[in-house]
């Protein structure tokens, strides 16, 4: 069993109408709506103005991957609580960062460069397939059209992905590395560029089944304790003296 | 002094009127000419009909880098001077490939993989640079326009490039890794997209400045011997024991 | 389920006696042996002196991932043979190159380089797992040591490893890149270091662990068709205009 | 030019007899020494106890390649001087991480992980060049050795370098990736292992040629303005309607 927990600001779902008509319960219940529908998958939510962002500790050490939607309050997330998010992943937690969360707290940390990308909405995009043996792939042709999002385009200020998924085209001139993975510690990190809220891209097949094979990719083999630097013995003179095993 | 030898096919431009008008000399020696312009920078071509292609092992002894334009002719090479050309990159060439080198024998083995794209003549092209701080890009802006060009498109049947440095938007609605590089031996390889014979793309300067910029990222810093595989004594040992240095 | 064949020259375990003694009924079928008691995975096996080496289109065209063992004979390795098994990587199989296939046709052809070590028999071999997160490495502790085991070393000929998942420590004072990934058209490729003939490293339970995780690894997500080159017609205007779809 | 500033704590060096015996003038100094015999480069140091560590805005719009060597007081390096210097990597700015700087306030904002590693005082350390054609290696054979340094060993937490161009191996039975690159925005950071300040590994002439090189490699093609988000209009249509250019 994977425990997902889907994190949401939730603010433009309440005072924007048009984001509301979009996505009534919000961007997270949308997700967890077609998450739990996946077997071997357990899904939380959690909102950026419940206690803690809704993510205490006890929600934390249970969460094996967390994505994470932020747009335009991503500095009222507390640096406590994205310090404790970063480095759960790099003890193995999954991080699924969406769409502006190109610029939310724990991805930066874990990213290590602006996110800086150009941007303007209402653009046809097209997201090409480019590792069509990817295990985020699976399931999806050699693109997925979406008739209206917004536009990012590169340059992307990101690490070279260790994997590139996604290449995106958009009507107005722009290319975007969509889909990108990292490791990171002993976690995997995906960012996934989709989203913007007044577009139901989250309601799109394509986009639900590339999310759910993501949330597969990201869950944790192994949780690590402490990253601290050990102190470490000389092993092998041991070994070789018969002193070990 | 980088010694570098541009190699073309050179048939088109003996062949078609349209891409004579073009490169009325041959696509080799346009881009030997601006090459030749550059302070540290020695120029000899070779094409596909002279003996060995041109490349007896004297040639490619002397070579530094190695730019090779072929298209419809890949078939013509020689497995024998496809397999030297492959060694010497091994040992330390760079290697250059251009546009419909995708397919090209050297090429091919270089890379471990297909080469497949997709294609289609006459699109509007921009070439944006994806990673600004890469000595390719370097006095590039962020795009390149080309008004008309090939399109190729993803899936680009090409390892994950050691390092990707422009992604190109076409009007019909693709995108492509238009400039990648590999590390293949101790040589360094780069892929370059524009090129379309019956296209100026080579006569436009910023194509030149990147062109220019990857023989430079390209040259050597060693040229190895031979790559076989050595047996080896214990050097440790000898070293405690004081028989070593 | 995952159907896998397991590859083996089988020609040390006939003529060597000491190599007979460690692996009596050949390391084709100790590696199918254990392969055999995980839920999910399929095994069958092949040998070179079988006809097409045992590897009929039939055989191939229903093989999820191929093992292959070779050392001396890598050169008896048909041509014919070696580019469909090439091909069938291209087109989504799993390949798992063990040891002395360093040297192996199919290898060579896939990594695009010459695969050139050093060596020397008879080192104490620790492999430290460099990627905890990595599902190869799911369930191996810090490093998995060998008592007795060739030694090979760097400077190891390859392209860098899209995932390096182990590094190994020799006593005479080598280090190797020991797990590699690869990711080659829609296939994934994984070459394991350990399995010098006359060792019983495959009889060793985290050896078998880790080959066991890699074969899961490689498991295709699909099967691509013929990898051509494809002309395509402009589809974003056919889209605007709306005769498509 | 390239304009090179080497940051040293500098506390070891005045407090500890062992360490003044070996580096009297500092660490800094040192390493400023070798790099002045160098053409093209110019080098001024700055310590930690200094104003604004030696680090004021008209020093780091100076700097082409920041060198940097603290060992115990990280955390009094200043959040602010931090940020200003991973900033201005992501500008174009190179960055070389020394030694025990894997734990180094900028360093660790760049690479996104904990840098974690294991470590002990007092092994036999061999560097392997495992990327003999990368411009960092130039100049060095197989391997350098260092008859005594202080151990550091995997698992060493950090992404997946773009390039690697070192692999320790030590006496112990550890093994380290020592010389790792990446790339950060527009510019390039290289981490080099050796250094351990009672250990006199920089003043070993092949330990300086690869600092040399990687200052060589690090320099910036160019330096960005500001990393923010733009909001851009559509070009293509612009374009297409003949209104731009």
């Amino acid at each position: 069993m994977i425990n997902v927990t889907v994190w949401n600001e939730f603010r433009h779902e309440k005072s924007n109408e048009e984001v509301k008509k979009v996505y009534p319960d919000g961007i997270h219940n949308c997700i967890a709506d077609f998450l739990k529908k996946e077997d071997g998958i357990s899904v939380k939510t959690a909102t950026l103005d419940q206690p803690d962002h809704g993510l205490c500790d006890e929600v934390l050490d249970k969460t094996d991957v967390l994505l994470w939607w932020g747009h335009m309050f991503h500095n009222e997330v507390s640096d406590e609580i994205a310090e404790k998010v970063f480095k759960r992943v790099l003890r193995g937690m999954g991080f699924i960062a969406l769409h502006s969360c190109h610029l939310a707290k724990p991805f930066l940390k874990l990213i290590g460069t602006s996110g800086s990308i150009r941007w303007r909405e209402g653009d046809f995009e097209r997201l090409w397939v480019v590792s069509p043996g990817h295990p985020i792939a699976e399931g999806i042709d050699e693109y997925v059209e979406l008739e209206n999002e917004e536009m990012y385009g590169e340059w992307f200020d990101i690490p070279t992905p260790d994997e590139l998924v996604f290449i995106s085209w958009f009507s107005g001139g722009e290319v975007f590395r969509s889909g990108c993975c990292w490791n990171r510690g002993a976690g995997r990190v995906f960012y996934f560029r989709p989203g913007h809220e007044t577009n139901p891209s989250y309601h799109v097949p394509q986009i639900q089944r590339i999310i759910t094979n993501s949330v597969k990719w990201a869950a944790p083999k192994r949780i690590l304790e402490k990253l601290n630097c050990p102190h470490v013995p000389t092993s092998v003179e041991e070994l070789r003296k018969g002193t070990k095993k």
